[in-house]
């Protein structure tokens, strides 16, 4: 799993009918001093997650798992909402 | 998932037969702000997209399902088309 | 599998329920001369790890092994602690 | 899937006896003006690929279904031979 | 699949079970003149490799399957020692 922050969401009518239902938000991965780091991808949200939330994702088969789609073709997905990164 | 847009296709005629009816499409990764970012792979079409269109593809095990081919040797295919991304 | 230290844990308390029972780690990967290389991850952990030990970790489908959860969204898990890296 | 270019094969007598029977070449990534782009990997040959080809090469799951070796340990297969690459 | 290098292992007395048996290697990945390229990682060894040979190793399921250990979480496996690397 990585750090990432729900920067907007990406609109798409025409699409995969599996993936209807689920919102697609776009992901800024973070590190963690919460800096943007890496490409921005594309997740569902399982959560409730909100735009401008730091959360979880996942990726490949575990974000089928977290949808709880296991034929739906996605590969990335939000399974967690950060509360505190605790740093040593 | 990710962002991406059709710049071209590649033609194969000598290929693994369960690709066959599958039109593989040069897909430019792009940022948020539809900027080329990273390498161009070829993923297969599952809705209708055409050159020059934003897109959204897949990667893995979730490409053969957004194909319906899960016996077939794909690893990224598209699964959606852009119509707007909404940044905060 | 890589090396990697845990450097502190994230807490998320609106998670997939399927993430509940295990720790989240934050994992810093290190090279074979434990100095920090690439971006941190979380990964669940399975051998009783602590905050500041070497580790090693998985990914992809072997972290949901590794944490007896096939159907979890995990894709990271810390699967052995490290006692010495032997190099020639 | 990406393009890659057969720049060579790799010998090795001790080997999974399920990696028997599959040529093992070295593919160099290709841009899409076929420029090397990324580090050389080692792909099965599914297709009757030979050196010095631009070829069509898959990863993962979809390399050992190119393969039709589903209990292979196999993660790269050659899976087209490429005609020709048409940019907008 | 990769060249590689084994340049050493890694003791885990604290590690999952399914671990139990499998030498863990240190594997730096190479390029096709054989110089070092990128992060070392740590794989089982399947096939009798020795510190300092030049090897094959294999990612993902395919670690797994090459181990002969379908539950373990071994996510990079050596597959093969390699006799000779021959360029065009």
């Amino acid at each position: 799993m990585r750090i990432g922050k729900v920067i907007g969401t990406v609109v798409a009518t025409r699409k995969d009918p599996r993936l209807t239902g689920n919102k697609l938000m776009l992901i800024q991965p973070l590190d963690v001093n919460q800096k943007p780091i890496g490409d921005v991808i594309i997740g569902v949200d399982t959560v409730g997650a909100g735009v401008d939330e730091t959360i979880i994702f996942t990726k490949g088969t575990a974000a089928r798992l977290g949808a709880n789609k296991p034929e739906a073709p996605i590969d990335v997905a939000i399974v967690g909402i950060v509360d505190s990164i605790d740093l040593v």
